[in-house]
């Protein structure tokens, strides 16, 4: 069986719907979007995330293309909308990569027929690059191996654990929840139960001591991106995991499809803030004090010399040789 | 004012009161303890927590010589409640100590008397002694500092921001939440602002990121234990902060009010592990998947090359010098 969550989008005849991610697996509700702004304002509000906004975004240009058709100038109405959503989450570049795919297929004369296309060749490169990325990461993880994982990783993950069983290779996973939204304790532990693996939840704080006392011998995160410097950027919390797996000799792999050739360093890419008062409640319910404020970077970026390797869809690399992943293409 | 949890234990005719931190600041309820075994169950299920078993543990052994008086040998009765209360919770060593005030105090003829003096002796040097250690603390704290700070140090932080505003230098604070049971953002934000402190709370996760980008300038915690090696046991969390504040420059102050001459090396301090399910929770709530199982290692071993100073209340000494707190003593 196919986990929940890689088929977490969905297009109809009146819109797009996109599985509440933050509510999952608790409630299985499905968010309508009849507008590609309303998709924009469902990714900014995290109704999905992670992979999840890709595949979010490829369908919303779907949806504007629908509307655009009946425009005068229906490529300069998608571009607009393209512009919508690439800005509703600033850190990842899935995004801008998703919206490209559309409107690099944009045809005049055949607009909603061509933005199909676009999306459909997105959804299946974006598919196919991860069950690759996935290869190669489960090619690093011996049978047996217990990995530390953070916030969700989504196809990345899958696929690695995919590659893993298809190899007869058993994983472990210890799994931190990930606040403020949890997306460990209901997103990857979900889901890797669903996959059938043995799963351990631990709070954010509790990674160091795992690590330094043995429990796992791998650290592996998805990265939002990462620098041509070798920096990688994920879930605020990756640092802190990376330093302690540094300090106490556990190898840290991140995994991206590719590396990012306009971010020269960390420093280059922007980090996201979001709303201090998530920090102060959990799933809806204050947590905190009343009197103290919160404070929410969203992503952190861990320098290159706490990261062991990165592995892309085209095979692992050291992180001071990224610029080899374009060995051999144009 | 003093901050309400600095006196969060009574003792009245008919038992202990304590309040009950695993629901304060939202509510405040005084769980009543009729036994010293019921005190005990009470620590145990954390009613109270930090410097709170200790008050708790005086006072219980009140209870206890009130039972005793009218047994045969009193003296053992009250041995084996005093017992019972320092198993209720292995890691840190205020509970021994603490008994240790009323046993050492004990007076056939005179048992609840004597058990009343004991408590009050014991009561007074805690006290006593986490106001030097603030103090100490406070003079490394120049007037400005922004301190991060994990879970709830109790009188060790407030003696020190109150130190500080005797000194007339303000000091403000990031504190980190502290799954799973919220010490931060409940206990910490909610008695810094008592105090009038200008206090920012994150998740567990976000710390790294904030000793790497400088929004602080030391990271301070209390510490349940400091074995003679330096190393730093305290709650679980402590040493990935630490772990990630030496590798960005920050220095790491571990408050205790002695170090632990039975206790060798940090192998040698029993970690409590409490139970999973607790990390599968947040404040009665479930906040992870179904599918999964939780693990709750309560403290952590920060090792010495982490750690900057031990502040006692004898005053700052590095790691590798605590031998040094008992000189001039016998």
């Amino acid at each position: 069986m196919e986990p929940t969550l890689a088929h977490s989008v969905r297009l109809d005849d009146d819109g797009v719907r996109i599985l509440d991610r933050r509510r999952f697996p608790f409630e299985r509700v499905w968010v309508r979007c009849a507008t590609a702004a309303d998709v924009a304002k469902a990714i900014a509000d995290m109704v999905t995330q992670s992979s999840g906004p890709y595949f979010a975004a490829l369908q919303a240009m779907v949806l504007s293309a629908r509307a655009a058709a009946r425009l005068p100038d229906p490529r300069a109405a998608m571009a607009a909308d393209a512009a919508l959503i690439v800005a509703a989450r600033p850190t990842n570049d899935h995004l801008a990569k998703a919206v490209a795919f559309v409107m690099d297929a944009f045809d005049p004369d055949d607009v909603v027929g061509s933005a199909e296309r676009g999306a459909a060749l997105g959804d299946a490169a974006y598919r196919s690059r991860s069950r690759a990325l996935g290869e190669h990461t489960a090619a690093l993880l011996p049978d047996g191996a217990r990995v530390l994982t953070h916030c969700w990783a989504d196809l990345y993950l899958t696929e690695t654990v995919a590659a893993a069983q298809r190899a007869g290779r058993t994983l472990s996973f210890v799994c931190t929840e990930t606040r403020p939204y949890l997306q460990g304790a209901r997103l990857t532990a979900e889901t890797l139960a669903e996959m059938g693996v043995d799963t351990t939840l631990i709070t954010d704080g509790m990674g160091a001591a795992v690590l330094a006392d043995g429990a796992v011998d791998t650290l592996v995160t998805a990265a939002d991106r990462v620098a041509m410097d070798g920096s990688v950027v994920n879930k605020v919390g990756t640092l802190g995991l990376a330093v302690a797996a540094h300090a106490f000799g556990v190898p840290y792999l991140a995994m991206v499809q590719s590396p990012d050739r306009t971010a020269a360093t960390g420093a280059d890419v922007p980090i996201e803030h979001r709303d201090g008062d998530d920090v102060l409640h959990t799933l809806g319910h204050r947590t905190a004090s009343t009197r103290v404020r919160g404070r929410y970077p969203a992503f952190d970026v861990t320098p290159p010399r706490f990261v062991t390797t990165v592995v892309t869809d085209r095979g692992p690399f050291a992180p001071d040789a990224l610029d080899r992943y374009w060995e051999g293409s144009q």
